[in-house]
């Protein structure tokens, strides 16, 4: 396949893709979301074929997605994150992982220690993702944080919350999946939303949103506490109808959470990655999308892998 | 009037209204905010009629409108504003200032100092929470604001940032308020929300909306830069749309803001309360209430207080 027309960028590296994951934000894409045309696709683990300078060649590397124009202040202090010139793999002006060769700049790519398997890598970006709250928000032992979904980030999330000790409460609408979460944070209690009643109402520091849905929002801001943080990790295509007035009246600090930083997802990635095989669900060979994306949107699933190369 | 029944609740002061001013917040609450049935009003200025120790007998004082518990956590702590046992003066479960009588804890009371007038005193209320957005952000001379807004709060807001000496642009719709803006922050750059372009976008470090209406958080979302601070202090009634992947996007913090501490604003007005004088629109007795509820909503008018004693 190394003779396919090569969609490497100018001064950029050619990947091959191993591996990639469709991720809600794919789905959400093709509702409408980001206004985006071009392949999907940003979380993948993959081996450079071809890199301007010789560096990494033959490497398998995962890929920081947010692509900056590598001089503004932000790019300079080594942030592309924010730059607003950037593109985005597979979400912004830029062909993304469901292929089997990607484009991505040197500057972006991380090699992957030999202890995480491809699929392991797969969960970089979004176990980055994750982490990035920690970034953005204090959360210790002191903390209580209330969890709203049970999906794939959801499990995520749980993960990196039981590196923080905090008393983590799990809010999801799927009984199987909400029970997966104790591999990732075995300590949180569990609620079920259908059983969630008022003793939550205004009890939690943190209430993190990563429903993926509209109602997410609302919910963290019923369970958080006065003065309290809520995360918005939720991208989903269309407005959600927010009560601003809970938010001013209870002063709450909503805090949107993007990207995160590769190396504390790597880091953690080679010291705990036997449960991530419990958040696979299917994984399909590139020719069987259409099916790999249905099979995404199901309620009962969690990551559906692309298996490319 | 003392012999008339008096609305004094048990263990607190009787205060005789002097003044009152009328809020936003009051003409939503006509509109169904807050859900409230009482006698409205919470910026007022009067003198203690009667006190349970008689401490403050006779003297001019403003209140603090949130009434605690007194023995939570949050009141022991000297800050009622956020005690869930709370009333609110003439917001919730607490009737209100638009009264010849109010009652209010004796904490609640801070003493006028003489050289504030009675009218300027009715502006502490709405000036403490014009300074609690310093109480909740870092604002210095480093940051550009965009203040959205040219209503009564946005005027006191205006007068409060211009004590940071932050780099302020003010976005209002009416020109004749807009301009007023420039007692209060004579260094701040003025733009009619109709000429507001794409210049603006992602150009603000902190971006308050300060309208009273559901449009103002969609500006604010506008014009601040990625990780920038969004305040919210408008309360009104009903949900309003919200296009959440741009907080999520451009990791935004949204922080709602409602009341302040009185001291600061007391501070300010006894050195700098000639220019508050050009806020009032009219000066209304209390039988004219409805046409003084009529006046404030108009759009032309700024403050309309009601002389009561």
């Amino acid at each position: 396949m190394h003779d396919a027309p090569a969609p490497r960028r100018n001064g950029e590296a050619l990947i091959q893709v191993i591996c990639a994951g469709i991720c809600n934000t794919d789905l959400e894409i093709t509702n409408g979301y980001a206004a985006f045309h071009g392949t999907l696709g940003h979380e993948f683990v993959g081996r450079v074929v071809e890199s301007p300078d010789g560096s990494l060649q033959g490497r398998r590397v995962v890929g920081e997605i947010n692509a900056g124009c590598g001089h503004c202040k932000l790019c300079v202090g080594g942030d592309s994150r924010h730059c607003p010139e950037r593109t985005v793999l597979g979400i912004k002006g830029r062909d993304g992982a469901f292929a089997e060769f990607l484009s991505l700049p040197v500057r972006n790519l991380i090699e992957v220690p030999e202890s995480v398997s491809d699929e392991a890598a797969v969960f970089v970006e979004p176990l980055a993702a994750a982490f990035n709250i920690l970034e953005q928000v204090d959360i210790n032992d002191s903390h209580e944080v209330a969890l709203i979904g049970d999906g794939k980030l959801a499990q995520l999330i749980a993960l990196v919350m039981a590196q923080t000790n905090c008393a983590l409460t799990i809010i999801g609408k799927h009984p199987d999946k909400l029970k997966r979460t104790l591999s990732f944070c075995p300590n949180s209690s569990l609620i079920e939303t259908r059983a969630f009643g008022q003793e939550f109402k205004g009890r939690f520091d943190v209430a993190i949103d990563a429903t993926g849905s509209p109602s997410g929002l609302a919910t963290a801001l019923e369970v958080v506490k006065p003065r309290g943080t809520v995360v918005l990790k939720s991208t989903h295509h269309g407005a959600t109808p927010v009560d601003t007035s809970l938010v001013v009246v209870n002063e709450v600090r909503i805090v949107g959470s993007r990207c995160g930083r590769f190396h504390p997802a790597i880091d953690l990635l080679t010291s705990a990655v036997a449960e991530l095989a419990l958040l696979i669900s299917r994984r399909l060979p590139l020719e069987a999308g259409l099916l790999a994306f249905e099979e995404a949107a199901a309620s009962e699933n969690l990551k559906v892998i692309l298996r490319i190369a």
